[in-house]
């Protein structure tokens, strides 16, 4: 039994993220189409958000610190809901989701974490007002969420 | 002139709310269908938190304070997004939005205003950890919900 036991730990500890955080509840999901478009919908709003500071990076729209502040503070708190939602069966279906999440989970969380933490200084920038300091903040939070699409998401 | 612009102002002024922030500002939105995606986005994630909470209260759950509350706060932020989402042009597309919403926008900002209202209580009562508060307060919501999607939400 013994033996049995421990290649079937070891492949749920390989789940990574997700399966960690369902050892310890179960899913909140009802079903994995529900983790799907609910991972979607976070990414999609907050890349909104994201997008309307990109707008005034560019030039395209005037700069207004508390816009930009409120922005960059709702695609912060958008930026840590979806890791959950990429739960071990979520792989199929209407999903560009690459099976690497699953795969490699520890590059993955890397990748994830990354894109939080650029996403926080973000936020913490735009507070600040500065927007040299913050068009710089833009370009490294586009490249952390660059960096895990290039890896995980499949092209469309 | 003036003949032709107060007609035209009125129409301008029967936009509704949506009518009345791009007076301000123009769109947000780079195409109606992002600012479709975006209402359903928001509305999907908020009716996910809140759902979990209605685990809860339906005894499906057990009952932690913290994960409770967490939920709640994140409903609350996400019942405040989508509004500006309502713009005019668009009506049509991939969406269940009833006219109604454009066409009597004072009756939809106070069914709108009264969940945002009902979910901001939730948050302050789930915090507060009383479950039998938040029972109630998870029904008193969920009627607000039920209201707005009667009035001015096409059946499936």
């Amino acid at each position: 039994m013994q033996s049995l036991l421990k290649p079937l730990l070891g492949m749920v500890l390989a789940a990574g993220i997700a399966g960690t955080a369902q050892a310890q509840s179960p899913s909140p999901f009802a079903k994995p189409e529900d983790a799907i478009k609910y991972r979607q919908s976070a990414l999609f709003v907050m890349g909104q958000h994201f997008g309307r500071i990109g707008a005034v990076v560019k030039g395209e729209q005037s700069y207004n610190k508390d816009e930009v502040a409120k922005n960059a503070a709702i695609a912060e708190q958008m930026s840590s809901l979806h890791w959950e939602a990429f739960a071990a069966g979520t792989d199929k279906g209407n999903t560009r989701a690459k099976p690497e999440i699953w795969s490699n989970p520890a590059k993955f969380k890397s990748a994830a974490e990354a894109m939080e933490r650029e996403m926080s200084k973000l936020a913490a920038v735009a507070k600040g007002g500065e927007l040299n300091a913050i068009k710089a903040q833009f370009g490294e939070t586009g490249k952390a969420c660059k960096a895990c699409h290039d890896d995980f998401r499949k092209k469309e």
